[in-house]
């Protein structure tokens, strides 16, 4: 028998939903191992069989897919576009003895054909709409972002940095130090981003403020003086733009700096202040502890973005660096602790403003209510960079673990929310790729393979590329290296490699389906597909000690299909077998 | 071993939400009978247990509440107050086998006291914020609303009644029958309303319209000429205010009638209408079936709500009724297949011109979407009147199937949304209570005080509560009836008494918590107690053959409580013992 309290299906969720205001997908999950089959029962909510007496109801029936697994679950899926965008659905679900249950909104109840006529409790979709659909800009899919951390990329302006700052790359940096990066710098190493590949640089803080990270705003309109001016800026989008690469600013808005005009007014005036609204202060005189701060970090008070007045603030300086300096793209800050409501009315009045602007919260953990397509494009995908990094750096799950969890993920979220996604391995929050991976080149290079074959936007911490190494904060932010010599040359070639395969196989990698073909945990072998119409990618990643031989008449190729060596772009044979070597990675390409 | 595929937990739902803007609701669910215990792990993401070296995080540990079950599931409860309305939490499950285990954002994984300090994966409530809390209008609550079908209640002007209007109550309706229901025949029976004990009226459409029921609107800014005329309905609405007695008008925005001049002007020009976008209309000239309807209803034309001059249109109509009218609420039809998009407009105009205006949305599904706080504040409650009919009145499932259904319900939603719930048994679209229960009248009157007794607003369908009977439409819009002899008086006084105990035991009724004491599926014996700090009611109803007695020391009633018959409100004493006849029910009070 089934087992009737593992199965779920969520209405109105990421397991039924809108994919592009005409097709709806449906997921269901049951127990794994437990469903032998299951079929989609959909159709009219309005829609009577014709010509029939009975008021007999006209449903379709539809075989669903098996689509993925985790470590307690089977996924099924369907998609159906249903006539007149209306739909109700139910799920029969038979069992490995070969008994069929009906699944609807009232639970579990038996079925036979004859059910048909009398079950009521149907799900419903009552009406596809556009409006109502997720949609991210179309160009983030195919972006392969570079993160920058401007005062640790490159010093293009010495006159401009701090009176106390240090060489360039003369030490480990620590929490309070300088080193003079600026947007000069930026400038100036464009012709290396564009060589590398990048089509997007997302930019940590560059307004005015105290400290070296700029998550301490002073003033939002003003580009901090040791960064450089409008000026600089507008000729750092405009160069951008002339390369045809994108740009995104990181918004702070749960919390201003201690040092901004607002704060210090209400340190002065105190409950006279004009700004005491603009914060969430319990009681005055403002003290140590009785404000509501970033964490409990006192030089960030919390920002009450439910005060119109801060709304209207923000909201203004969202809009001006859209209008004044066209950026594509806003990365918010602590996003998940800023209210709902403010977060609506900040996408209603962005993307009215610049419709194909890309909007990207900072988020840790599964974020679905900021993205059911009026908050957020995307978010920091972390809770996907974990299982990548637990497997293949940490070693502390098993192939198939860390499957399961990306499955599991995967799953929580709808497909177009996945293919926007804002992929990572490492940021200026976290350790580094390579220190994360003890230093074993060999690692780094799998993981970052790894997640480049993944739906979503990959994105590369400066410095990553070229082997900059870190522990968390303030190691994971050191002085980028420009002299090639002490550059990792040929990680450099092999990130190039990696980002002219992302583009080259764009359709594939952006909007194709993941298939797992092998999770052997005995040899630590992993192999998938991504797939997209006539086209097939085949990743093999071998983390075990043994090479191992796969031979290409094993795989799901059709006879009449060009096979070749995605990497290295030879042609193969279907007569090969291809080696993959310990700690290696192959592709074959399929078309 | 626990079920672990059946666990689950949906992190920013109503499993787990602002209750008021300060205090958290949790649940999880697990297979019945699975769990021995269940304890939430919480505390403030960024804090730490001070003066410790470790970086070990600050956890409180707390019980949950089994709070419900259904057929296949346990619900687990708990509320707790982050002290800096950040959370984050996981669950410790002990199974009957004492095994433990730790329920996080990643699944599943053993637990010990250990695993604190280095299991990550906690469910977030970043920050709980008063902006994203649901809030329906207070007053809400403790309404019990009476529903009219303005054609079908009192003819108060004979002058305005259609030509054709049949004399009142002379024949059972048909589809296309009138009777000269209006406006003044509910100003007349404002004394009988009152005197019954409502707190607010709810009015099928009244706008101008061809048909009886007035869904085809031709025009939103006129009374129909058939019901009165504005001066006559702000007679209406001044009457029922002075009586403290509320107001609640339909809004068909879904779709538009046929007559109306925008759909006209759609037929007369074609292309070339200026309101050719207002519709779904797939080519042209229109035809029979080139445009969206309502269901398949021609002359129910679809509006294009995405259409910012349709969207402005109707917003106007909203809120020209309040502006001008005073109305304190709207009912949407068919509000299931409108946009989203369009409702959180609606929402927040609405809202900002009358702060505790009442938004009803028509959706006979689960509805949680509409239900997150800036939609509607309640959705008539057909999934909740379901199970009821189907024991009481069907007695196609049995008392402990009923309870079930109700439970999964329930925990559907969030406490406040189920305690702002717009309850029924009938209406305007389903058969009549009494015609449902088969004449039966017991039934009826135990149907009636079992949704009295539960969560949620309950609604009176005109002329239920004097026997009017009916099937499905359009027999159900019968004429009422207002001959005091052909009226069962002994239902109004009962029905009279349901709503002042309602109205007595305000608190516990509304906001009181609900137990199952007893389910006998042998006997069909239900008992389950509300109960709010010092109160309590106990109810008892009985649907078997055989007289029941319960002795009130078996009860958990404190014995210095004071015991009474909330019915009869006659002094009961500890050692009594109540008999539950068959057919009826008894509600003990003790406070």
């Amino acid at each position: 028998m089934m087992e009737y309290a593992a199965i779920h299906h969520q209405p109105f969720s990421s397991d039924a939903y809108s994919y592009d205001g005409r097709t709806v997908h449906i997921k269901i999950r049951t127990k794994k191992g437990d469903a032998d089959q299951v079929r989609l029962i959909w159709g009219d909510p309005y829609e009577h069989v014709p010509a029939e007496e009975s008021s007999r109801w006209a449903a379709h029936d539809m075989h669903m897919k098996k689509m993925a697994e985790t470590e307690t679950h089977d996924y099924w899926f369907a998609e159906v576009a249903p006539p007149f965008r209306r739909l109700q659905y139910g799920f029969v679900l038979t069992g490995t003895d070969h008994e069929d249950i009906f699944f609807g909104s009232s639970g579990v109840c038996p079925y036979n054909e004859k059910a048909l006529e009398t079950i009521h409790d149907y799900f419903k979709f009552p009406f596809v709409h556009k409006a109502d659909t997720f949609q991210a800009p179309e160009w983030v899919k195919s972006t392969v972002w570079y993160q920058i951390f401007p005062e640790r990329f490159a010093n293009g302006r010495e006159d401009l940095s701090p009176e106390n700052a240090l060489p360039w790359g003369s030490k480990d940096p620590e929490v309070h130090d300088f080193f003079g990066g600026d947007l000069q710098g930026i400038i100036d190493k464009l012709d290396y981003l564009q060589d590398l590949g990048v089509g997007g640089i997302y930019l940590t803080p560059i307004f005015s403020a105290p400290s070296n990270h700029k998550y301490d705003t002073l003033d939002y309109y003003t580009i901090d003086p040791h960064f450089g001016d409008p000026e600089l800026f507008r000729t750092l989008v405009s160069s951008l733009h002339q390369r045809g690469m994108r740009i995104m600013l990181d918004a702070v808005f749960n919390h201003i700096g201690s040092a901004s005009p607002q704060w210090q007014d209400v340190l002065k005036h105190g409950e006279q202040s004009r700004y005491k609204d603009w914060f969430h202060i319990h009681s005055f005189p403002v003290k140590e502890n009785n404000y509501d701060t970033f964490a409990f970090t006192r030089d960030m008070p919390k920002l009450n973005t439910s005060n119109p007045e801060v709304q209207t603030y923000l909201l203004e300086i969202a809009l001006y660096w859209i209008r004044e300096f066209d950026i594509d793209g806003w990365r918010l800050d602590v996003a998940n602790e800023v209210d709902h409501a403010f977060w609506k009315k900040f996408r209603q009045v962005v993307s009215a403003e610049k419709p194909d602007v890309y909007i990207l919260g900072e988020i840790w953990h599964r974020a679905d209510p900021w993205l059911k397509g009026d908050e957020f494009h995307a978010v920091m995908n972390y809770p996907f960079t974990e299982p990548m990094i637990e497997y293949f750096a940490d070693r502390t799950i098993s192939a198939s673990q860390m499957v399961h969890r990306l499955n599991a993920h995967l799953m929580n979220g709808m497909q177009q929310v996945n293919e926007a996604m804002f992929n990572l391995l490492d940021s200026h929050d976290t350790q580094r790729l390579l220190t994360r991976c003890r230093q074993d080149e060999q690692k780094a290079r799998s993981l970052l393979a790894f997640m480049f074959a993944q739906t979503g936007s990959p994105c590369i911490y400066y410095g990553t590329e070229i082997g900059l190494d870190g522990g968390n904060d303030p190691l994971c932010r050191k002085c980028m290296i420009w002299e090639e010599e002490k550059q990792n040359q040929e990680l450099l070639k092999f990130m190039k490699r990696l980002i002219a395969l992302r583009k080259q196989e764009h359709d594939v990698l952006t909007h194709g389906s993941l298939e797992w073909n092998l999770l052997d945990d005995q040899s630590d072998l992993i192999s998938f597909s991504r797939a997209v119409s006539e086209k097939k990618l085949i990743y093999f990643f071998n983390q075990g000690s043994e090479v191992r031989h796969v031979s290409l008449r094993d795989l799901d190729i059709e006879s009449d299909m060009k096979i070749y060596d995605a990497w290295t772009e030879k042609a193969l044979h279907l007569a090969d077998a291809i080696a993959v070597h310990p700690g290696e990675f192959v592709v074959v390409g399929a078309s």
